[in-house]
């Protein structure tokens, strides 16, 4: 346990810094990070609409501790703590967003124990512009069927996972797997992400299997998301199926974002199409959403998104945070912030 | 997310960095600071005493973390993380003394967005010797009536609150105002507070409205607060009413501060009148407090404290930590303690 | 409220930064810490089976702050806040594992406030080679009676605590006490540990009077301890008793360990005897622990241990962290894993 010192008073550059250190960087250092965003929505599900204080409109705000130690021979050892913390209420103090730690070669890949992102996660982050964050995120019409964010398992992370990441210089190939104990509960993981990055491309492919219930139906997804750089423009794909027992959700999305100078137009459209056998239920949604990113500078920067869900007659998909809707209402946002990050 | 890098082992002085370092010094830095506050106290309230490891005697112990990002043009963004600890059990974790990120301009003021200090909050704060803290704090008698020390919501902060500032460069003058949403449920805040400032001179003025029940009842808070600096000596004077429905509380406040060498000597005087129509209530309570501070630096102080609270015959104001009161009973503190800040 | 400043981007070697500074260290300096400590473990308590993703199998993983100021004159004040965080399921946010603020004197001594272990836990976490860590834990066998480790209030720490330790320079004796203020409730503690640590060899002694129950029934709790180090060998010897009303439990505990090259083997055994005058019992339980650690650096670690329980026909001692044992069942865990401190 040897210790990390912090100093008072004593702000440093990075360039300015060189010329008074060395080596032995990488075993010496921790690393503190973070994020608040807020901004102001006002947000209509059905006939009700409310105004909120709302957070996470562009990425979740959080607080975070990570640091690489070097164990020479292209090894290393590293660790990753970071929580979510609500800047609206002060929430905060678990590490549940990550709480790993690593073993990584630089040939043979990395070891990865603890709370984690699930690979299958990875996909809808990726492959859209809005990610999962705000009223034009993709989650909104993706997660726990039905638009209930978080109600499966394994969603998004998974405790007690051991991970394997691929090692780079692969040619462009990307990928990992995840296993989770169960512990004698719910919860036990299996999924994995192979991926092609190269130039302009990126594509990858991702499927899991979650024990997710007591009465021991699998909770399983694959998707196959995609984009791809012209440019100012990029496109995103993204192909997403989510079953389990009789329920099973399909959902497609497409996106764009167009960079001028230092504003970044995002656009967004989402699919889902929820089959259920018992109860009987067939319905689709959608999703479409429009944004405006503005960087004051690499670590600021403010935003505007408004985003619309449309059901059919009895769909139920909405963005949350504000009430429920009525079988073929729908639901609409619009919210304003500021993302600043540390 | 560009990341702050915290070293090991690498303890540096202000002024000797500076010979290492030179510009963009706003845009690398975090700070992470604290107090840590720590007594032994001996209360009794009524008939029953107790003797307790008391926190907070003069300052309330906490842990934050806070940063700016100069953007150029006088333009400037920040963020400020800060959470109480309770040291005596080792409580905290979350960030509730403040959570906001601000955009702030040298000319135009500070916009500031998430959970944050109310403006009324202040003047109960800063213009009595004991600000709210320890047996001797002046919110003793002012803190949601009958000494039931924050059951009105925004007494001290506001979840969800878009805060505005006023620039400095104003002559002495000073302000802030504060809006905070209620989200569909109670605790919708406006307020506001302005305040000048110069030499041994400062007085402020604050109002609030809270909607504070769901019967939609106000709590409406006023206040006119002032100090003035005779070389060591320095005097307080408080005026603070608060209203709900038919409850009324009016309170005033007197102190006093007197440096001799690394001591400060501290009293105040607080009165507290409360009528209630439904059910008919009407007492009185006044607090006397007496203390000094011995500094051993910058960042550490010991200190001692008395106080005792006495109430008219239905009267049930108190020191909290101990027992309650039976009407017309009195409260007595004593408290010896450590302040330690970094 | 001074504040420290972190760092982007910024690393820096104790050795180089030497080079950029001079006084003032100890006046400028928060450390951040921690440990990270994750395996696989495949624990049997009678005929039920569960693998998990463990966690603390060598040390507990935590994060924590601390910091020392020089007051000049040989005192100094400091303070130390430290959480228990749980890798597998990112649990933690508060400070209970250590939240102290402390004065110290080079020539008098320390006296220590707050939240921390208390004197009578140190004999059981330094004089066996398993600490109280892991499947191999002395602890298994000691804390709490029957094993269900942390039942008794104080048995590791204590909050409301006022603790005093002896300056160093006594010629090889150390010592402690503890006096925790109970608040009107449980939890009064009283307690002190003496020892005496010269060369290879190191003995202790600790006793402590707990006010654990409403009844008042005391728990007491005394033990002594060594360690001798001769070369590569390490040996270790504990002898303690718990007694609360009319229970009462014997353990001694007789342990070594061996250095090779980066590695070390870990040897334990633990004797528990356990009477109870009502309801009438008396049972006897063992563990044997076997174990290697591989440091991979100063800072990180493999290791593996296997744990073997057993109990006499009504004994019910057990590894933790799986099912309960029936009557006279045993217990057995395995588990491997990689601890990270920072």
């Amino acid at each position: 346990m040897t210790p990390t010192k912090l100093f008072r008073r004593a702000p440093l550059a990075l360039t300015l810094m060189g010329a008074c250190t060395g080596a032995a960087l990488a075993q010496s250092s921790v690393t503190v990070f973070g994020v608040l965003d807020l901004g102001v929505q006002r947000l209509t599900n059905g006939s009700k609409s409310v105004s909120l204080l709302s957070i996470d409109g562009m990425q979740t705000s959080r607080l975070g501790f990570r640091g690489t130690e070097d164990l020479g021979g292209g090894l290393s050892a590293s660790f990753h703590l970071e929580g979510a913390i609500g800047p609206d209420t002060g929430a905060g103090g678990d590490w549940r967003r990550r709480a790993t730690v690593s073993l990584a070669s630089t040939t043979a890949g990395e070891v990865r124990l603890g709370r984690d992102y699930t690979p299958t996660f990875w996909n809808i982050s990726r492959f859209n512009p809005f990610g999962t964050n705000g009223v034009g995120a993709a989650s909104n019409l993706v997660y726990g069927f039905d638009g209930a964010s978080g109600s499966a398992k394994t969603v998004v992370r998974s405790d007690n996972s051991v991970g394997y990441f691929l090692p780079g210089g692969l040619g462009g190939v990307y990928g990992q797997a995840m296993a989770a104990a169960g512990e004698g509960s719910t919860g036990k993981y299996l999924g994995m992400r192979l991926g092609y990055a190269s130039g302009p491309l990126d594509v990858a492919v991702s499927v899991s299997d979650t024990t997710n219930t007591a009465a021991g139906d699998k909770f399983k997804v694959a998707s196959l998301g995609a984009s791809y750089a012209l440019n100012e423009l990029k496109l995103f794909g993204l192909l997403h199926t989510s079953k389990q027992a009789s329920k099973k959700q399909s959902n497609w999305v497409l996106g764009a974002t167009y960079a001028i100078g230092k504003g970044t137009l995002r656009a967004s459209y989402v699919s889902a199409h929820l089959t259920n056998a018992a109860p009987a239920t067939d319905y689709k949604g959608q999703q479409l959403a429009l944004g405006y990113v503005y960087a004051l500078s690499k670590r600021t920067s403010l935003y505007g998104t408004m985003s619309r869900v449309s059901n059919s007659a009895t769909g139920k998909y909405l963005i949350p945070g504000g009430s429920s809707v009525a079988a073929g209402q729908g639901s609409r946002g619009t919210e304003l912030g500021i993302y600043h990050s540390f």
